[in-house]
């Protein structure tokens, strides 16, 4: 048993495209996790549900695998599944396909229970579980580890954080290091070439005003083209990520 | 007749409010235009035909009243219509109902045909006009003036254009100006108060790598907290508004 797969059909809207009419990182995780929070609604365990007993849900890390982002008006179809958990960390999966049925990109994520009191991590409440028939496991789910950036190698472009980056948690949309982390690449680079995988982890939240430092790194793995991120405040790491690339 | 009237519904995600849950301005205007995309390719003179013809639509100006923004996770129905048209400006109009049938936002706006080869305002095409029914008149639709702004008074923050600030015309989206625009004031101006009218008006565009000034003039205009807002790339003006407050 992996999981109740919930399922839904969205249309790329244009403004969720960048100068390729591509899908961008950012947008595919906003409609990825638009999907669960659907899901969540559905089987009665969303925010209202978390919010009575002052927990959320905080994302920790994804490891993306896409084979090409949908276009603009593409009618694609959304799986998720909360395909498993242990005492602290619940795996879940998301699929995108397009309209003839082709694995666009594939997500697998680890959420966190946070406490809104203490604001720190909480064992995962089982009733809260219940419901996606996810499977609860003893040890941990393997994602591949991300290789910290050689800083001395690295180029940066700071950002400072602006009243639109903060959502309704009062903290920077985690969407919004995407962004920070490709805009750090130079322009030609982002025309010539597309992503093919994303493993991202999240550290420390950012807050309204701060300056932030992303930094990156261009390396060849395995002859694949790598890009190595880090972005920071100061000496807070606030994410780290690796992204594989291709030529278009 | 002031031109035939295209509705749709759509239910406001989470992912276009802000740190409030209420929808940005930015996707107010994203899905505005949405359902005019819609509309145009209901009457067989979208995207294709207009590239046929090597044509585009771009907004000059709109102006809006907003009588409450919609709250994340609302449904509300959109409404457009092509009003009326002279040899070179077509008025359209757009609504936003809740569930209810209260207006929430009415938006007037000016668009104009420019041909992709001389990258200038042609007249309107009368074809593809016909299917809007829409009014041929003389005369112009008169919008309120907007003041300058006091250079000498206001403030000014910059941005430098990101890789996606831009879109598939390959320049700034133009809902971009108005993150910059809101940014530039303080924090706790943007959390005290909220919207009730903006008035826009288009300039030059602007490109991949620009370093822009937003700049920022507070001041009271019969009663009324009202903000004037420019922004330039140097000495080319993009954007000038005329945004008016109430306290929350």
């Amino acid at each position: 048993m992996a999981g109740k797969q919930y399922t839904e059909e969205y249309r790329i809207p244009y403004f969720e495209t960048d100068i390729k009419g591509e899908l961008t990182l950012a947008s595919l995780v906003n409609v990825l996790i638009l999907a669960s929070e659907h899901q969540l609604n559905d089987l009665n365990v969303g925010e209202e549900t978390m919010h009575s007993l002052n927990l959320g849900w905080v994302v920790t890390q994804y490891q993306m695998t896409i084979n090409r982002m949908p276009k603009v008006d593409e009618k694609v179809r959304i799986v998720t599944e909360a395909e498993s958990y242990n005492r602290y960390f619940c795996y879940r999966n998301f699929w995108l396909y397009d309209e003839a049925g082709n694995e666009c990109v594939f997500v697998q994520s680890i959420f966190v229970m946070m406490s809104y009191e203490t604001r720190s991590m909480v064992p995962v409440v089982p009733e809260i579980m219940a419901p996606f028939e996810s499977m609860a496991i003893k040890g941990s789910k393997r994602f591949p580890r991300i290789k910290k950036i050689d800083s001395e190698k690295a180029s940066q472009k700071e950002y400072r954080v602006r009243y639109f980056d903060i959502d309704g948690n009062q903290h920077v949309n985690n969407v919004h290091y995407f962004e920070w982390m490709l805009d750090a690449l130079d322009y030609d680079f982002l025309m010539d070439h597309r992503v093919t995988s994303v493993n991202i982890r999240y550290g420390h939240e950012i807050q309204y005003g701060q300056m932030t430092q992303s930094q990156v790194e261009q390396v060849m793995v395995d002859d694949i083209m790598t890009t190595r991120h880090k972005v920071a405040v100061d000496d807070l790491s606030a994410a780290e990520a690796e992204i594989a690339w291709t030529k278009r």
